[in-house]
């Protein structure tokens, strides 16, 4: 398991815990928390797939994704009244998870032979609407539509991945670059308020 | 005509008239009231459909669905102030419909040879996903995300199908055993108002 | 650059400038009024190319979508408080656009063999679906589903396009008689307050 996918399955786990928690939150019941968690979490690589032509989509050939979205359920339920103490750890993870999904979505629609500006769609696509379906289902106007840099911090962590590979054939560290530009613009975005409201 | 097709015809019957009075009750014109009675009844396969990857999507191979559809408009409309003396009626062949599609879905998906956990999650979105696609175009937090033992029925008849398959092979008698255990659940979940809330 | 592809991206450009402006509307940031832009403009024609296996879908292979779309969020934002001047040719044009995209539509799904009640299904889609989308993101009960002759319109317009089409090979003058049939009942409708309601 390299790092790659065990950071990928990290990020599923936060996405779904998150959609869990709005569940619990909206006095859902369990399958209705589940349905919630496992849409978060995997709703946004399902969609780029589906736009792609990649079927059966992704999820369907490693059981792994839905291990973590069960363990996802037991911790959410588990720590439901103590998940706050989490909530730093949290935002990382996800802050982490929006940057690869971004990057892994760029990746495959690339291999496709689809346009650069497609691709840079698919990544921000894949990270931001697994939070975009659950804020459908559960009745809400779209967080990302109206609030904080995210989607945005998305596309430019896209953009700078695509620079770096042009020139430097090390995709590691140029994905660690992109995710680090993700991580940081959105660090700072919501600890100085920052918006894109013209 | 063998009796899962017009099993299969009958719930799609009962699910777009679903969708039509939930419409009408809306106030919809008649051209939202067929749109919304169609993706009740059809939603869930399509869904299930695009995920696995088999397009065109399967009611566009058969031209019945459309005429049950428009069946159930005419039915809809014409007994819209009388319809609760179906209601019993209606919700034997509402969870029949279910327990069915479980089915059908799960089998259509294990033939792509995917995994039984991904049958499973299939023929629950077949089930359950024509309601929440017309409970989110309605503008309502999806029912089976709040009440009723409704996709966790769904779920545990498919279970029980996987088990009966693995050493029996009559079919039939299987699909009729599960689809019974959907039946049972959930008529003695809503007579008895049992719920998975935690 | 033909007429029809000429119409195409016009069409496009008014679809997406209404999208932008509801995003603004309802105090959407930059991000979230291009991605509702961009759903309303190109949604429709998305799920029909999702339904009917054609992926990845249409506006994925043309650049020139990206280009219409970028212009719509210029225009709207440089004339947010001055579009009502321009409320009636955008009428005009929104209304060109959706009977065009229900011939291209309709004419792309029977190019696949697909039989003509499901080729009109897939045209009305085309059509209408962008606008549905546009209205669940931002927690509207779709428009269409209430008002106005509107995928009826589009409807009678593909039926008059079968019609011709089937005793006349002037495949250039039924497309434009179809739209001038999904104008005209729009825009009478429109006038004379029609409705569908029953």
């Amino acid at each position: 398991m390299n790092w790659i996918y065990a950071l990928d399955l990290i990020g599923t786990l936060v996405f779904a815990i998150s959609g869990v928690l709005t569940a619990i939150d909206k006095k859902f019941d369990l399958v209705g928390s589940i349905i919630i968690g496992a849409v978060t979490a995997i709703g946004g690589g399902t969609i780029r797939d589906l736009l792609i032509g990649e079927t059966p989509v992704g999820w369907m050939k490693d059981s792994n994704y839905f291990y973590v979205i069960i363990l996802a359920v037991f911790i959410s339920y588990l720590f439901k009244n103590k998940i706050q103490i989490f909530r730093r750890g949290m935002f990382l993870f996800d802050t982490i998870g929006i940057g690869l999904f971004t990057i892994l979505g760029l990746q495959k629609t690339l291999n496709l032979e689809l346009s650069i500006p497609v691709a840079l769609i698919m990544g921000v696509v894949s990270a931001v609407f697994g939070g975009v379906i659950r804020d459908v289902l559960t009745n809400e106007i779209p967080l990302i539509f109206r609030k904080e840099i995210y989607a945005s911090a998305c596309l430019l962590g896209g953009v700078v991945f695509i620079i770096l590979e042009s020139f430097s054939t090390l995709t590691n560290a140029n994905m660690i670059a992109s995710m680090v530009v993700v991580v940081v613009i959105r660090y700072l975005s919501v600890k100085r308020k920052w918006s894109l409201r013209i």
